[in-house]
């Protein structure tokens, strides 16, 4: 297991957007864009999605993935975090760290609510960890 | 073969910031992020790295690759391009494609030359094309 700095929780912590690699079923990778977090003490990366989206789809076949994300002020500073998703969760918790990621997003504002969805939190273990600070 | 709309054109033609998925030799992906371009009719992604790299390495043992951007302005309108490599050139082309990279993103100011490394340009074809536009 890899321990992220100062820099990389503060990144993850920040208004940045991440992107996600996850695995699709042929061996191809998957990507998308999306809200980030990390535990208070660098620990797990903290990802939220709905059930049966592809990414949730492919993390639970193989739970190898990649969080990627720069600075938005700055996209000379950026991580890329190589990790394994050891826990998956509905309930409860991923339903209030949703609206924790909204608040920190938009202020509470501008979430769009998806009728029928079913929240998801993964942790993500950080495995590997590169980057670059300009 | 995907087509790129005038949007993703567009994207990719800004001073956005891409997050380029390859495929390790177990099997894992690999992501950082660079800089991105495309042909001017939108025909194939165009990236540029240095021989020897990671994602060099990787793009020659498996072509399959996502490039997956946001755009720097209004992270809630980008895309996701799952391509296959379809050519690999090193030379005149790919040197001076990276001159034009560098005077995308910095002017011509602010490159920073690696002594000894030999410039490589990938053109992606684009398989399939996901994207939003809030």
């Amino acid at each position: 297991m890899a321990t992220l700095n100062d820099r990389e929780i503060v990144l993850l912590k920040g208004k940045n957007f991440a992107h996600l690699a996850t695995l699709n079923e042929d061996g191809s990778a998957h990507v998308a864009p999306l809200w980030i977090d990390v535990e208070d003490d660098g620990g797990h990366v903290l990802v939220n999605s709905a059930v049966g989206r592809k990414k949730d789809r492919n993390i639970r076949r193989d739970p190898r993935v990649v969080v990627s994300v720069h600075d938005q002020d700055d996209p000379y500073r950026w991580t890329a975090i190589s990790g394994t998703v050891v826990s998956i969760e509905t309930g409860d918790e991923a339903e209030s760290h949703i609206d924790l990621l909204n608040q920190k997003y938009h202020e509470g504002e501008r979430w769009e609510y998806v009728p029928g969805s079913v929240r998801v939190l993964y942790r993500i273990r950080p495995d590997n960890v590169v980057g670059e600070w300009e």
